[in-house]
């Protein structure tokens, strides 16, 4: 188990962050995942998105995007963007590594990566399903077709490159958790909340499956956080 | 010059890369800006995105995305997506360093980055256009309210960042150029060939500005490239 959750042995004593999330965010998944999977301490501040808390003056002052996951470390300005909290958290904390030592490697880790949390999840966020709707007038399920072609267009690709390519093993790239299976199963998870077909993507499947098996991806899928519905 | 552009000296000798991009990209655009400044020698493959040939069969043996740029670095399978390819060339190649040493720096330049890389550039490229117009039976024009939203809400993020965040100097991050700069320039230029208002956005203009003084920027320009058109 060591090579993919963190050991006590591993981890030394650490200070408590803070971060500003929400049970739906792709994004503050990510990064919860890795905060638990460095056996890092933080508390979460969960932002009503429906509500649109994230527009508040006071959340604008955190990040002036509106948008989680913010967070906190010690006295320093927040950090933003799942993606550059995640290779912060690689370069200053201890923990399980999340990305390979090789270059090459890491150049495919990230690139599997920034395939989902560049080129796929931002086509899906609230505020470009908002605009859709009210700029075009389109009725929500009409607005949703573009909602499943920005999933099934990712999770294509995703699948056409884990299935071919030499570097996929048990995980996204080789035997280790990484990057781009935090963004993998991000991506996964939507799945269910968008109403998105699955079958045709069965390599991505079995590596969401192999991850959501993991104490540390199974404590931060969005179902087991406050605010998410019963069902 | 030598904290912004390659100096003989810093630059050691270096095989041929190859890549594939297009005039337009702005993907591609941050790729080249990053081998200029490095003083890497690379020979680029113009791939005529209008045509379709990114959907080719050849060419999405590459890149199983269908999208530029791709790199190919001695005998390597291809490094794709941006911000990867400019962590992988950070990480292995000489010349000027384009990300701080500190690792907060280093976050708030990468969260600048991704904040165009991630979260308003995909929402304007060619295969999102096109699915607009062809999904909701859209008019070019009305399709384009989508495009020059996308760029208003990154640049307005973009423009509230820099004006208020103590990290910013000479450009995003400091006094020297990151990916952030690589990143905010691909946007900028992409405003006059979409017809987006820069007036609201002085600080990124400033910016913008300062990086395109700069030989390496210049040279990289999308209307220096071949295909691009002669106006």
């Amino acid at each position: 188990m060591c090579d993919v959750v963190p050991c006590e042995t591993d981890v030394g004593p650490v200070g408590m962050m803070k971060m500003y999330g929400n049970w739906r965010s792709a994004a503050a998944f990510r990064v919860r995942i890795a905060l638990k999977l460095k056996g890092l301490a933080y508390e979460e501040t969960f932002i009503d998105l429906d509500a649109g808390d994230q527009h508040a003056p006071e959340f604008r002052k955190i990040n002036p995007q509106g948008a989680v996951p913010a967070l906190f470390d010690g006295d320093g300005p927040p950090l933003t963007q799942s993606l550059a909290i995640l290779d912060y958290l690689e370069e200053t904390k201890g923990g399980v590594p999340l990305l390979p030592a090789d270059p090459r490697e890491r150049a495919r880790a990230r690139s599997l990566a920034q395939l989902v949390a560049c080129d796929t999840h931002p086509l899906y966020v609230p505020r470009v399903r908002n605009y859709l709707m009210e700029a075009y007038d389109l009725p929500k399920e009409r607005m949703m077709g573009f909602v499943r072609h920005a999933f099934e267009t990712g999770l294509k690709t995703l699948e056409t490159r884990l299935s071919t390519e030499d570097g996929t093993g048990r995980f996204s790239q080789g035997d280790a958790v990484s990057h781009a299976d935090l963004c993998l199963v991000s991506l996964w998870v939507g799945t269910a909340i968008f109403g998105v077909e699955t079958a045709p993507y069965p390599t991505v499947a079995r590596i969401a499956e192999t991850c959501l098996a993991l104490p540390a991806f199974a404590e931060a899928h969005p179902k087991r956080q406050p605010g998410a519905p019963a069902a």
